[in-house]
């Protein structure tokens, strides 16, 4: 059985390979060859945590992964992280426990990253280049570098906008250490209209993107409401956009971005398009230069197969060297 | 980080700790202090295997365990245990991963002997003795070895049955190199007429064990039905049952020893009482000498988070040393 710490898998992750694993996995999972039962959820209110536990299998893998992630949200105060987890791979042949990832969260993070960047390349504008993020956090980094990586071609302009202004900066000062330059900005409404692409990555619980910012033509890719009560885009914008696509409709009407307008009767889920439908060419993304475009991505058990098999590929090749 | 293998996991057991561990946990669930989520499910349908994740938490408790469980029932054809597992323990504080439990399968297997133990315990007539087990797999053993266990004082005489009269001896004589004598009957109805107490632990998909054959006084643990269409006791036998209990109501109407006989109306939800309510003292278990009590265990997740505890204390006493 394989053991892998975080360092390990960090070490080994390839993540033009993992992109691809991801894209197909969307696909498979909308073509119908996935089984991903409801999420496993534990609540810890009296510590603000809670526990996710996301597992499913592709038709035809060898292996199938059960992914256990915690987040307990006072831990930073204490000097921990925010997030940990595990990833389980088991034979689907057997059932054997085949590798233990100890990602501490890192794979969670990292395909949600790249989850986000399949989604903004497949439905942006060609020529969009201007990126607006909103929130500083772990995602909004992830965004960056995943939207960076899977459009290597892209002369890309970033801005980033936060309520703190200093996690801001220190945000822009980690991704240009990394390469990758991205710009302030003090104002969410004036990033909105002057964005082509808009990444939204805060756990906010009201609308902060309002409708009457975005310009025609606008991308949005929406990350942050993963769970009831969260919600980062004005009702009405949801409603106004001419294309809805997500990973997953039944979340997504449920507890994420689409989940209110949904409920207020204002779209319909028959106006919802699943990604993989989109990747796969079986549904229209964008389809005029103006059009609104909004992806909400709430997380599938799919992503995490395709990135744990990812690191086990990678693992793999490098025992072959 | 914990990382315990079998072996370790094996060394490290203390029944009579897991015994009371297991006890108490039944307890706390039926008096509501566990959260115990539906438990999740994956088919592999063409290689006749599944896998079940049980997780739950204890209010209080420190940690919170998460088990991956797969049963693949074509593997002993290809030299393989049927049964694989993992545990996991977390910080129910912080979220953080404290323990792995390699267990393969081994906790779940000892828990349930545990939980069947318990209940025969407490629902058996004072004066029980003649024990007959159905069935020869894993579970026949460790229903003998912790009945046993859970009442030492007791001059028990256990007789087998198995539909291969061949596994029946070589339980038998497995049992025997660990002390326990035990017979062998070829006649499932004669075990039956002179037993106090029955334990079935079969696959069964259609009733074995005839109404007609069971004597007033008589106690019944049933094992084996733990997914729908499973059945090992004759329905009309479950509707005569002077007392019916189970670990979980929810499961056992659903698809239990008690399901067949909810679903035709002939018992109805609230004659079926929780264990942890008996062990409690706040349900009757047996009342009279004469009465038929049967008890049906399809498994819960306090039987896990218990025995993944008491593995864990075991190994800190042993640290300590």
């Amino acid at each position: 059985m394989i053991i892998l710490s975080r360092p390990e898998i960090e070490a080994l992750i390839d993540l033009d390979h993992a992109l691809a694993s991801v894209e197909a996995a969307y696909i498979a999972a909308s073509d119908g060859r996935a089984v991903m039962p409801p999420v496993g959820y534990l609540a810890f209110p009296d510590k603000d945590g809670d526990c996710h536990i996301k597992y499913g299998h592709i038709a035809g893998d060898p292996a199938f992964v059960v992914k256990v992630a915690a987040g307990f949200y006072g831990n930073p105060a204490i000097g921990l992280p925010t997030s940990n987890g595990v990833m389980l791979v088991l034979s689907a042949e057997t059932g054997i426990l085949e590798a233990i990832l100890l990602d501490e969260g890192f794979l969670t993070d990292l395909r949600t990253g790249l989850g986000g960047a399949i989604a903004t390349r497949a439905l942006c504008r060609p020529d969009a280049r201007r990126v607006g993020i909103a929130g500083t956090g772990i995602q909004a980094r992830w965004q960056v570098r995943c939207l960076q990586q899977a459009m290597p071609g892209t002369q890309f302009s970033f801005t980033i906008w936060g309520r703190s202004k200093d996690k801001a900066r220190e945000t822009a000062n980690a991704l240009k250490a990394e390469g990758i330059d991205v710009l302030v900005s003090p104002d969410l409404e004036r990033l909105c209209r002057d964005a082509d692409i808009i990444i939204t990555t805060t756990p906010s619980r009201e609308p902060l993107i309002r409708d009457a910012w975005i310009q025609p033509g606008t991308h949005i890719t929406a990350i942050g409401a993963d769970a009831p009560g969260k919600q980062e885009l004005d009702t009405a914008l949801v409603a106004r956009a001419s294309r809805r696509i997500c990973d997953s409709a039944a979340q997504s009407l449920d507890h994420g971005e689409f989940s209110t307008a949904f409920r207020a009767g204002d779209i319909s889920a028959e106006t919802c398009v699943e990604l993989g439908a989109v990747l796969g060419g079986k549904a229209a993304g964008r389809i005029h230069p103006a059009d609104i475009t909004i992806a909400d991505l709430t997380g599938i058990a799919v992503q995490d197969i395709a990135i744990a098999n990812s690191v086990l590929d990678a693992d793999r090749r490098s025992q072959h060297r």
